[in-house]
């Protein structure tokens, strides 16, 4: 299988975020990508392949032109008032009931363009997003020229980014970018499942009243676990979205018995609605040592997690979204990719 | 002048707030209080009036209970959750698109219910609120049986906090409730002439659509300032509101000239409605030394404020907001207050 990846996310480091009553190192670090690039050689996956550059066309298909011009010139803004070396992060936020239109302020455009102080913005911070776009647009394009699989090696990841909101370590969503250009390429219909331990909140708004995207996402359910106010059940999608949303919460502690009932339920829904391609939303912070997770897989699940997506037999595209247990993430991450190809086989 | 003061606020205190890549004491602490009563009295204001406890009847008109409710049993929830010893704040925001309405999980009703990291919540904070809601609801009962002008201080402030969010040092809107006591002790029409530094996006916000409160602010501008979203000259109030809302934004590095240029023309307005009764929500960190503001006013400039205010002639209220030069912050409300009664003489 074919690995998208470029070294050009390294630079968007060396930020800070809140825990507490303390700022510590984030959570979401370049070494990450080394793990899992590593892991991924190591199972035999070498078939690396930089991204192409794109334009933003597709991009602004997903994120209004206001918000991603923002993600662009945050920091620079930032640096031309605060000096260079820091990063940028909004410390109050654009609720009901205030503006929602930013005025010329980087303070005003960090308040209406983020929702949390977990996506700080450094001097590589653009160089980073844009390249993780590159790397699902390029990806998107290989299936195109006939790939029946590939991985997507995102970083930063994107599945909290909304249209116009960026949150959780995610500033554009690559998931949902590369499935627009499924759409753009021809794909009558695409599926997203979302496997990170985090609800997809993003994903799911962007795509909540649509019915070309199918989203299914296995989570850690709203009343313990980030973000909190999305996630439930009972979000089914609206409008003409309506019944192509779905949402597998479960509780904080639950292990694979439980967790891949729930992925045959989705891989089920996905199965019914016979997408034209499958876009994984991979995290494995699912993983019972993730220090920021709260499920309880083993590392040997994520071999089964590939094999039960595999069986789909769609044109897959996988895209990378979480994991922060450094010990086990690259691990993790090769046993999908290993079990979803039979270690290498197909 | 009767100053309504309680020590209640006092373990409100010990939490942090975020700036920038620190964690830093929160400014806005006990001591602040302690600086004030010490100026005031040795200024001869010495008539300390107790206050008296009310139920949540008059709070409920401004906030909605459900939010008085997360207020209350906010850090009990937290500290079930963490243990003891720690504060309660949000990370992560409500913003458009997510749910406005919270689960049962501490963690949802911060995100729902606060705007920003600046608000966050120790073992003494609902007391420290309870007991702010008391002082200004006690200079309203001892207006409504005759004083001419009392002065209610209040800790924590309120300016920022609107019907159901916190924010920026504020949980309940101690101005916006005791304007809501005015008018039910018989006022027809109440002004609110907010002078903080930063513009008092919460009371506005409360009483934006309503016409028998008039709001007032004099401002940092939103594009320099927190909280950066609201507090534009083209925001004059909606429906039954309309020209009820009066803001009066300036520049970082306002002076007095500027600034008092702007206080006459609230004043005017104020003049032309013939309110039955004031409200000044007193911030004095537009004070040259104030480590969070940005104006330049000096200490002989709050005599001044004082005298103007009078001249108004009207039943007042001081309600105490921001300020956290703590080398003059006594001195500066102790001054407003001197020019106010010309040295205690009315
Ligand atoms: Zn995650
Ligand atoms: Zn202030």
């Amino acid at each position: 299988m074919k690995l998208i990846y470029s070294d050009a996310h390294r630079d968007h480091a060396g930020a800070k975020e809140m825990r507490y009553d303390q700022m510590i190192p984030m959570c979401e670090s370049p070494e990450r990508m080394d793990m899992i690039m590593e892991a991924l050689a190591a199972a035999g996956f070498k078939d690396v392949v930089q991204p192409a550059p794109h334009s933003l066309e597709v991009a602004h298909q997903i994120h209004s032109p206001a918000f991603v011009s923002f993600l662009e010139k945050a920091y620079p803004m930032w640096e031309r008032e605060f000096g260079p070396g820091g990063f940028a992060t909004a410390y109050t936020f654009g609720m009901r009931g205030m503006n929602q239109v930013p005025n010329g302020s980087i303070h005003s455009m960090l308040s209406c363009y983020t929702f949390d102080v977990c996506v700080p913005f450094v001097k590589g911070t653009w160089t980073a997003i844009r390249s993780a776009m590159d790397v699902a647009l390029t990806g998107a394009s290989l299936m195109a020229k006939g790939e029946a699989a590939v991985f997507s090696l995102c970083r930063p990841p994107g599945h909290h980014a909304s249209g116009d909101l960026a949150g959780g370590y995610c500033y554009m969503n690559n998931a949902a970018i590369a499935a627009q250009a499924h759409l753009n390429n021809g794909a009558g219909r695409v599926a997203i499942l979302d496997i990170d331990y985090h609800h997809g909140n993003g994903t799911q708004t962007i795509f909540y009243g649509r019915k070309d995207v199918f989203f299914a996402s296995l989570h850690c359910r709203p009343e313990e676990e980030y973000p909190f106010l999305l996630g439930y059940a009972t979000e089914r999608g609206e409008g003409e979205g309506q019944g192509y949303n779905l949402n597998l919460p479960m509780p904080r502690g639950t292990d694979y018995g439980v967790w891949s009932a729930s992925l045959l339920t989705a891989i089920d829904a996905i199965r019914a609605l016979a997408p034209s391609v499958l876009i994984v939303s991979l995290g494995v912070d699912t993983y019972e040592g993730d220090p920021v997770g709260g499920f309880r897989l083993a590392s040997q699940d994520y071999l089964d997690i590939g094999r039960q997506i595999a069986g789909l037999e769609l044109p897959t595209q996988f895209v990378m979204e979480g994991g922060y247990a450094m010990e086990a993430l690259g691990t993790n991450v090769a046993n999908v990719i290993r079990g979803f190809t039979r270690d290498g086989e197909i």
